[in-house]
């Protein structure tokens, strides 16, 4: 198989980087993808630098059997925390969510917001992508450390999520029109944030993320050359409970073959 | 050292069992005890069943190293899936926390309410253990993914986190007067629960499991023979972020030596 034709490989924690795999197939709905999610040790979101790092080159290592031509880390918390050295290693290129969420954020006029996990938030990933390339930018960030659990719970229209939003998000000044969602999760809890905090900009990493794909195969790495939908195959390290429910409301199509890996 | 002389080892998934560690200490503040929380792969609560009783047997060969007397799972989800498997094969009486909390339950007049996490609830543990002790037992079970989140954010006096308490208890019958806390987390949010469901009686799985313990101890293991206060050691599998303030919290005294252990 040529490359072109290779399958592209996407990383998680989790499932939440299903919201990730699904602007992908929206994007680009050829191209093969292997998705990895880390459901035995997820969430990454409270763990540390180096536990993530490794984490990630274990993940790495499962997805490179796939001879994937490229690597995605469909997780804010394991790209702020495992992308350099996952890039170091990986026989392939490899792109995680938070370069393209920060380019996007850089060109923002204004002062812009970044919101996720505490690790995500912690590591300073987002402001030294942010400020690489706009040293004057305004940027503040804060970590929401309860609304994975409310994405994952369902709770998408709902006055309680509302107003966990609310608490979060009425720390960030509201100067501030154009912020980050720094967490694969946070998509799907869109509704609450639009009504917490109308006429607000919300850059998703993961559909930028999709785009940066987008291009690096337009690039050398090149489109699938097959015309039809391309395979999705999905290797779980843990089948918890509620993952079907739960996947198929993150990937927006049903979660048919899953497979059990271990790492 | 003679065998009364050596520590209890405690096992949880996280930070949580220091609820248990708490009552531990209160109500036996001579003992020695090496707590070890597998903060790399918390939470445990949406895994399966397998996963967590690997785990299980991955903490009992670490804490084994500190030659316990007793071993206590200090987590109701590690206890309902992985307590079986670690009896078998620990080289000391291993104690959960569900079977205290069951024995409780079953001397209930009436109906008897269980929360916990999912894999806690859907593991039917409570269930079993309370209608092996009274067959005619009614029981209403419950999973409340969501608690553990508030439990570590720590907003515990606060009116969303008693709109979530409302929101979950509220599908428990009202004639449900006496609710089991599955979850070593579920003590610091009893403020809520109180004001959610004044005159409830809760059962605390880690209290109940403290004055197993003290039973044991009074049998066949002994008690520590020093008078001075025992040592606690903390052992983890990662140092995580806000790990000092959520664990004090949870412990109610100092973190003071944390080691770190690879599983």
């Amino acid at each position: 198989m040529s490359r072109q034709d290779q399958p592209i490989g996407v990383f998680d924690s989790g499932i939440g980087g299903l919201t990730v795999v699904r602007a992908l197939r929206k994007l680009l709905p050829e191209e093969s993808i292997v998705y990895l999610g880390d459901t035995a040790r997820v969430p990454y979101g409270n763990k540390s630098h180096a536990t993530i790092q490794r984490y990630a080159l274990q993940a790495g290592t499962i997805l490179g059997r796939y001879r994937p031509k490229l690597m995605v880390i469909a997780c804010n918390t394991a790209s702020a925390h495992g992308l350099g050295a996952l890039q170091a290693a990986a026989p392939c290129p490899v792109i995680g969510v938070i370069e393209p969420g920060a380019e996007a954020a850089s060109r923002v006029k204004g002062p812009v917001g970044v919101i996720g996990t505490l690790a995500t938030v912690q590591s300073g990933a987002y402001e030294d992508a942010i400020r690489r390339r706009n040293p004057q930018a305004l940027i503040h960030s804060l970590p929401c450390p309860l609304l994975v659990g409310f994405a994952e719970e369902g709770w998408l229209d709902d006055p309680i999520t509302d107003a966990v939003c609310r608490r979060y998000l009425n720390q960030i000044p509201f100067e501030v029109r154009t912020i980050v969602l720094g967490c694969t999760h946070y998509p799907t809890l869109l509704n609450s944030l639009n009504r917490t905090r109308p006429d607000t900009t919300w850059l998703d990493s993961g559909e930028l993320a999709a785009k940066a794909v987008e291009d690096l195969l337009r690039g050398s790495l090149g489109f699938r050359t097959a015309s039809a939908r391309g395979d999705l195959k999905i290797l779980l390290t843990d089948a918890g409970t509620r993952l079907q429910e739960v996947g198929e409301r993150f990937l927006g199509e049903p979660l048919d073959s899953v497979e059990l890996v271990e790492l």
